[in-house]
C-alpha cells in the first residue's frame, strides 16, 4: 500500500531502536531512575502507557475505561484532535490519574484531518498542501524549523491546561520529535524543565541524539533527566505474527528489569474507528480493540501479578 | 438549561422569519424563480436539503445515504470540521448530487470542537478563549469583522474546492450570516456571484437585510438573484409536540406554492453523535436519526408523489 509507506519505517524503527535493553546505569548517575523511585535495579517495573487519547471519541471512552476498569496506568492527549475537549471533561473525576501531552506534529489518517493548534502563520513548516499537518515524520523534519516544533509544542501544552489538564508528562506521537533534527529534543526537554515535568526519553536518545549533539543540550544536567530504562510497542509484525494476547503474553512474562514504557492504543473497533483508520492495516480499530480486550482483562492482571511487575506512573518519576 | 441558551433563541426566529409565506414576485422580477426553472407559479417546489454534512463521521454516512437511498437531494459542508475531508472521498462516485459550502461561523457543540479554516492571526474575531468558534450567532457578530467574517467564507469556500468539492451553493450554519451585520450577507453575496453559484436567500433577508441596507448591495441586481420561497426548518416546539413524522407529514400534506428549501439534519443515533451533542436537547442525536428515518422512508416518498411535490436542486438553480 503505498501511500502508506512513509509511515511505516518510522514505526519499525521506533521498537527496534528503543528495545535495546540498556540495564546500566548511565555514566555519571550515581543512581537509576528505578532506585530513585525506592525500587532496586532488579525490579521488573512498567508503565501501561495509552497513547493518543483525545484522538476520537471512540479512542477517549476505550481509553478512560481502560484506567478506571483495567490495567492502564497513564496515557497523553493529541491536543490538535477534534475531540481533546472531550477529555478534560472526561477526567475531572479522576484528578489522580497520569494524562500527559502527545506532542502531535503528524496527522496520518486519510478522512479525519486536523491543523496545528498554533496559528498557520507561525508554523507554516507544520502544515501540508491541504491544510492540515503532515502525513509522516519525514516530511515534518524536511519542513518545520525547530522554533515552529517548539512554538507548536508550547501551544499544545498550554492548549490542555486551558481544558484543565494538568500534565504529567510529555511525549511524542509518531516519536517525531526524536527523528529528523536534534533540535527538537532540546525544546522538548526545555518545555519539560518549564513546565515541571518529565519529558519521556530513554537511553536511546541520550546516546544517538542528545550526547551526539552536546552543544545544544548544554543548558541539561543530561544525567539527572528522568531517563526511563527502554520502551516497549506491538510492532505490525507482531500484530501479524502473534496477536495481540501472544505478544503481551511473551513481554509481561519476559519483562526486563528497569522501567519500561510500554506504549499501546485503545479504542472501540466501530464505526467512528473503523473510518478514521481507513486504508490503514496497522494502528487501526480492529488493533485498538484487541489492545483494549487485553488491558482489560483478568488474564493481563494476573500475568502482572504472576511476573511481579510494579506498575509505575509517570506522576510518580515526575514527583522526584 | 442555561448555557445553551445563546442557541436557541436563533434557532427558533430562524423557522418565524422565513415560514412567512411570500409567493407574491418581487418588486421589479418579471419571473419568479419557480417560473425561471420552467414551473408554474403554483407548482409545490421543494428543496430537501440536509445541513451539517462534514460535521462527523455519522453525519457524511447517513447524510450521503438519505441522498442515494432516499429523498434528500441536496446538501451543504461544514468544512471547519475534522470530519469534512471524508466528504471529498464519499462523494467522488456521486457527481450529480448536490453540495454546497455551509458557512460555519460557530462551534456550538461542547466536547467536539473545531477552529476557523482561516488563519488565527486573520480571522481573531472568530475565535473564542478557548481557542474554538464562538458557541452562538450573537458571539460572531459582536466580535468579527465584516473582512475577517469573508476571509473565513472564502477560506471554507476554497478547502472545498481543494477536496474536490464544486459547490453547487452557498448557505449559513445556524443562520448567523443573516444575524447581526447586514456587510457579512453583502460578502456572502458577492462570493456567491465570484464563484458563480447561488447563494441562499429569501425575499424575508432581501426585505430586512438588503433593502434595509442599500448601499451595502449597490453592486447586485438584487431583483435577479436567486431568491427562494421560504424555509421550512423543524422547530424544538414541533419536535416536542408533533415528532419529526408528524411535523413532516404536515407540512408535505400543506406545503405552500412555489421554493421551499427545507431544511434537515441526518446522522445515526451512535456513539458519536451522542457524545457530539451531548446537553443539547434540541438538533441532537436522536433529532437527527429522526430525520434520516424519515427522509429514507416510504412514506415520505408517497407524501410528495400524493402532493405533487416536485423537487428541485441547488444544481438547477444554479444552471440558470
Amino acid at each position: 500500500m503505498a501511500p502508506l509507506n512513509p509511515i511505516y519505517p518510522m514505526k519499525k524503527i521506533l521498537p527496534a531502536l528503543f528495545l535495546i535493553f540498556l540495564t546500566l546505569p548511565i555514566h555519571g548517575q550515581e543512581k537509576t531512575l528505578a532506585e530513585k523511585l525506592g525500587y532496586s535495579k532488579t525490579d521488573k517495573l512498567l508503565i501501561i502507557h495509552a497513547d493518543d487519547i483525545g484522538l476520537a471519541h471512540s479512542e477517549n471512552v476505550a481509553t478512560l475505561a481502560s484506567m478506571t476498569e483495567g490495567m492502564v496506568n497513564s496515557t497523553s492527549i493529541m491536543m490538535p484532535c477534534a475531540w481533546s475537549t472531550e477529555v478534560g471533561e472526561l477526567i475531572q473525576n479522576f484528578p489522580h490519574l497520569d494524562v500527559g501531552v502527545h506532542i502531535t506534529l503528524t496527522n496520518e489518517w486519510f478522512n479525519y484531518k486536523w491543523r496545528p493548534v498554533a496559528s498557520a502563520e507561525k508554523v507554516p513548516g507544520l502544515i501540508s498542501e491541504s491544510g492540515f499537518m503532515h502525513f509522516d515524520c519525514a516530511t515534518v523534519s524536511q519542513n518545520a524549523t525547530p522554533e515552529e516544533v517548539e512554538t507548536e509544542m508550547r501551544a499544545q501544552i498550554e492548549a490542555a491546561l486551558k481544558i484543565g489538564i494538568k500534565p504529567t508528562h510529555l511525549d511524542s506521537h509518531m516519536g517525531c520529535v526524536f527523528y529528523g533534527r536534534p533540535e527538537y529534543v532540546a525544546s522538548y526537554l526545555k518545555l519539560g524543565q518549564e513546565y515541571g515535568i518529565p519529558a519521556m526519553i530513554t537511553p536511546e536518545i541520550v546516546e544517538s541524539i542528545i550526547k551526539a549533539n552536546p552543544s545544544l543540550f548544554t543548558e541539561f544536567d543530561v544525567d539527572n533527566l528522568p531517563i526511563i530504562t527502554q520502551i516497549a510497542s506491538a510492532s505490525p509484525q507482531e500484530y501479524d505474527e502473534k496477536g495481540m494476547e501472544g505478544y503481551y503474553t511473551s513481554l509481561l512474562n519476559n519483562l526486563q528489569p528497569g522501567i519500561t514504557a510500554l506504549l499501546i492504543h485503545l479504542a472501540f473497533d466501530d464505526a467512528e474507528m473503523q473510518a478514521l483508520t481507513l486504508r490503514h492495516p496497522y494502528w487501526n480499530s480492529p488493533w485498538r480493540q484487541a489492545d483494549y480486550d487485553f488491558f482489560t482483562s483478568e488474564k493481563a492482571k494476573n500475568l502482572i501479578e504472576e511476573n511481579n511487575i510494579k506498575l509505575v506512573t509517570w506522576r510518580e518519576i515526575g514527583a522526584l
